[in-house]
């Protein structure tokens, strides 16, 4: 979608609207994309700002994408705040993510965290620096709206939430179109937003298609499978209390883990997800995302938890992890539930520890060997080669296992159903 | 394990148990291996039978098995009977799997399916035959006895089950032992069984350690990635009602497209599943599948059922099909839930129609397109890039929906707490 | 809350609003109080009406609350259309509802269901009769709303929906003043809205505070148990598939049934429900309900599938039954969700059959005898005075049973845990 | 069922089994009744003791069970430990109970829960003094023979478990027979077990049929309504974290509180329960129990939490309930997954503070008023008689809530299903 002039004349109509809010010195959660131009554009143009604080928060987007953004801001003439969250996302939030197997129809929750803890951390700056509203670039379309609304009122209850995107109504083309009318130029894609972190990045979301297929080169760090090394990379990566704490034996905070595999994974053809989301509207969208680090280090967990965790802790643990991971894609990372859902989490993961020693080839993981000193595989006892208890103990439990199908035998003969076996029949 | 003396001399004392019931005409599940040679050989030297049925269900475990299977039960001088219940267990059975995902820990519960199937055959014929007794080779360490017991117990009720392998508690070893010792020859692995149908074949199952490596060789459809073609190969699978019923436009049955894609995804390195399973006494084995085509179509299944399901649906139908992979799993494909489960299974599938274009290369499966005409994907009102509604509505919702932070951060304010947000501070 | 002068006053302001939609012929869901009347009197002097279609449903409201609402209508000058759909809630709506426990909160989904149903029920009438819009009272604080939204949207897509209490964001004050500022007396009571279907009655709702007493003569069917009759009745009430067909040997419809059993339960002080609901909007409100029938028949219906399903059936219709009510509860009835719950539910009711024999005495129901013929009660196997099985077959499966816990006390060992037992130590 | 002549033959045979497993010095779980006296007789006669180390656990039975229980062992020559728990079941196992709101089919798990503690506290006393075996009077029908097999399995590894009943396959017509043959009488009811805690009172345990009743004097607590008084009474019970701390302004230890509520709530006829039993072997079996306090207590906190908690946490907590009372009732204190379920719950329980008043009256408790600082109820928002919104908002969130309605409206249109909304007509 091309920034026409029927897009800029549609979007100065629209901007002259009645009844926007008049705000002094709104804080601004800025990350340097044409959304946050425009917020800045409009801030003084529209929303009567005398000051604009904008806060750009490093969330592990990358030294590119960071300078781009002072570029940016320097353009419009703005003085950055910055505040590196990159310690407190990976070591609170994302280790949280990793032992609840974060999963929300297959995708890691990146944004949905990323937006929260930016939008936690912009409305505490604000209050501290005495902004009177918010401002984001969030459209009236998506989920993070909802995110960082939630965020704000708990964190900045009254303050006013700017957001033109959605106040104004405008397209994405339209967007465009004011902002290089403004002389602002665009330089990325128009039909979808990037968003990179440390965890993942997303492609284009919100604007694929059932066939859209992206150019080879909108990876970051994922290389598909035929461009992959033709030799397999062989390496272990070791886990504690459920959090990954080494590589090749050394050990690494997560933040300097997380980039290493998202080097080696995507250099392998790993992370590609390609799914289908259901968004906080209720709305399907088509996602495509790279995650080589998550993708490796979710399946290890997941893996590791079957090895160390009882049967049962891990049959009730899905139905756990499932509801955390709705919960945080849905803006709710301040709600009690996750508070209490973690408390659950937290318990189950003390003896979620081993290494891993894995093989990474063109897009495939290979577990070549596992080790854990707390883990509940028992070769002695379950082996069909070991003599480890009477094979006749299970000739009663069998019987006695059977008792019900007895009953429910006797039940049948009783109803005179017609067919064989347990169940009522079709009709009757 | 070798067939030593010493197993032989273990074996021999251990089957002058005394207490063994007496039998006439055993009917006996006879799949071919091992345990089903001991069975025939005990049948008559221990239990006292006149006459065995030997029963052979064909499964789709290949032409090759079945041939072996005939050979040994010439050389055990038996008269195979042989049923054939591809169909049924194609396109009942199977047809079920798929439309629930079955997925038990990562596994498509293949010989979990094929075992009661089989007991209800075998249990029918038995009574048609006039059997006074029910024979089988299951050990008294893994599931299968469980499975076949109920099924046993519900369509020949009061028959007595004959497991000589569990009944004199014999190692594997000493099977092997005990059948060299009267002259039947053992050509498999000891370290534990393969069991293949149509749906999924496992390898030494029952036997595999933390580090056991299996040899490349093992596989029967799976091609290791480093040795699967350097060209990727593309094709269309299209399903109606939640099956597959296509493949590269040509109408096939389950019962063929099964073998089809175990050729094709196996050629192309798809279909390796090495995962941790939670037994029904709830003991841990590690477990290595090779099922190229399950694989295939429950990633297509589940993808198609993201595009035709609603959220709410996706979200529920997971818990249902958790607990049919379980129920199915532990041996209950003829409890009554299993009915009421694939009710409401059944109710979600008629949308689930469409066509896919996939490419496999070296373990990959890519989704290139989607096609449905039962889908709810609506670009058209989500998308960024369009103007379908205003989005200002949106600012409403997002207030309404943040309704519940303003009573939350109103309580955090009352109890003074001394966090900001809407949780009680640990400790407090 | 008195209809003020100041009330009044407001009104009339915010009925000047500017902006509202102007139709020619609405259909008006008609129910006989002040949001309809109120409906009624903007009908043609805000939405610029040259034509009201007033449809009032038959819910089983009950021949006093109908002749109200004639009248009502008559003094409006409206020509009522009355719709009796008595036998669909019934034998459709009521029984889906009887066979899933339907418990919201506590809380029988009565008005939830009923609302639903009317919409549908008005919205074809609606298009029947080329009206060009939808009308009804719900305010912007309730449930209402969103239920008879989806429905609208559904069955009568791109129609207009008028609901002037939210439009012109009226308080039930407001109301008042404006409908007797134009000569229509207001006889109800103002804390909150009365709703009677044959299921269940509301009091007062959306308008109890924490300590808000109702006067005794606020109830319909209910006596408080002080002064109900100091003898018990005895009565019995038979079931088929899940549904009660008869009462003390008399065969009677659901529509019979529900008004027989509010009259004698009520009369012995049953069915009084005072409960916490969360709203849609996720909002407490305490709600105040008499349901004396329904109280009977969920009790009974839940007693008698304690006997009559599997216990794993219980245990997951259990969540099936909670998601059915919640979905009800939200206003999404016609969700295809809705359907595939039943499909489960209706496969478990047809073994659901059985005759109760109850005392009623002051707010107690007491069972008396059970029977059924297709129970799963079996005291010959299960009674620790029968001999129905060698006792001694239980210490295997205890011990195979407890082999988990052979397993946890080795790692327990292994890691040098401090305490005794299976569990990590807290702090470790 | 008499202790015939039969009986008696049948039992003395029963005990010349051979292969009975001789120790020295067995710890005997002893409670006082007809199994505790058989267990001390065959512990000698049977089992080769030379020293028998009967254990009795005071867990609040009230002081006449504890004294029949001394003169019994007296009678017996047995010189008794007795170990006094009830702090530790009440403030740490009956306290988690109350917070996760224990309901397994209506059943509190009383004697689910005092067995575990028993089995932990005899085990621990039996290593201390050096026994060598475990003894209790479980049969072989029930659930309690799981319960302790798994905690002794886990507090006293390797420990021999002499469980007579079971071991002997007696009925409890035999045990009497036997008793009385050595000289020791026998005065309780032999149709099933009672079993009294501080908590609840099984009646005839495991022996009622569908229409057994029992006598008024069955019962040490519960009056039934017809001669409660004919006053109501009013108390006022105050909430701290979860679990009630005072009556009637008087702060009491939970230990203090329920032998208070149980006298109170059972003069008033509250109490009385009559379930269906799913037991751990997949048995039904119908149970009787009185518990006016645990009544009163779950009925209030259930209530609280209703105010307190979130409407996410209350959804989720029902499924984690479940859970709980499930694994508890299945022998599983000990296991993992309960110190996981109970990490969730703690979480939730530092808000649910709060008082109540209540009125006892005939069977009913009414809730009269409640009080809490840290509820969530905010009539302010909610009640439809504030003016806290613009309910014009709802129109917003009511249109975008049923976008879903209108993708699923145009599927419907697209497959031209010919029944209208948004579900496919069945057969379809």
């Amino acid at each position: 979608m091309p920034a026409t002039n029927t897009n800029l004349e549609t979007a100065l109509r629209k901007i002259e609207m009645t009844g926007v809010p008049q705000v002094r010195k709104p804080a601004l959660a800025f990350a340097g994309g044409l959304d946050s131009a425009l917020c800045a554009l409009l801030a003084t143009k529209k929303y009567g700002a005398a000051e604009i604080v904008p806060i750009l928060v490093n969330i592990g987007q990358g030294a590119a994408e960071l300078a781009a953004a002072r570029e940016k801001a320097a353009h419009l003439g703005l003085t950055l705040i910055v505040l590196d969250v990159q310690d407190e996302f990976s070591n609170i939030w994302l280790k949280k993510a990793i032992r609840a197997n974060v999963d929300y129809n297959g995708y890691p929750c990146s944004t949905s965290l990323a937006r929260q803890l930016i939008s936690a951390v912009v409305a505490q700056k604000a209050i501290e620096l005495g902004c009177d509203a918010l401002m984001e670039g969030s459209t009236g379309k998506g989920n993070d709206q909802f995110r960082m609304h939630n965020v704000f009122a708990l964190f900045a209850p009254g303050l006013p939430h700017l957001m033109p995107v959605r106040d104004f109504d405008l397209t994405r083309g339209e967007e465009a179109a004011l902002c290089e009318h403004w002389g602002v130029p665009v330089t990325e894609s128009l039909i979808g937003g990037d968003d990179t972190t440390m965890w993942c990045r997303s492609i284009a979301s919100g604007g694929l298609d059932l066939d859209t297929i992206v150019p080879d080169d909108a990876w970051l760090w994922y290389t598909p499978p035929q461009f992959a090394p033709d030799e397999p990379e062989t390496l272990t990566i070791r886990f504690e209390e459920g959090v990954p704490v080494a590589v090749n034996g050394q050990r690494l905070s997560l933040r300097e883990l997380l980039p290493l595999l998202n080097e080696l994974g995507g250099k392998h053809g790993i992370g590609k997800l390609d799914v289908w989301e259901d968004g906080i509207m209720d709305l399907k969208s088509r996602e495509l995302y790279e995650a080589p680090a998550a993708t490796i280090i979710l399946r290890l967990h997941h893996d590791l938890e079957g090895l160390c965790l009882t049967k049962d802790e891990l049959v009730f643990k899905k139905t756990v992890d499932q509801r955390w991971a709705t919960l945080v894609y849905d803006g709710e990372w301040f709600h009690p539930l996750r508070a209490d859902l973690d408390a659950f989490v937290a318990q189950t993961q003390g003896v979620v520890n081993g290494e891993y020693t894995i093989t990474l080839y063109k897009g495939n993981i290979d577990i070549v060997k596992r080790e854990s000193n707390s883990g509940l595989f028992a070769p002695e006892i379950r082996s069909i080669t070991a003599e480890s208890f009477n094979q006749q103990l299970s000739g009663s439990v069998a019987r006695l296992r059977g008792l019900p199908y007895e009953v429910l035998a006797k039940r049948a003969a009783r109803m005179r159903w017609s067919s064989v076996g347990a169940q009522r029949p079709a009709g009757q």
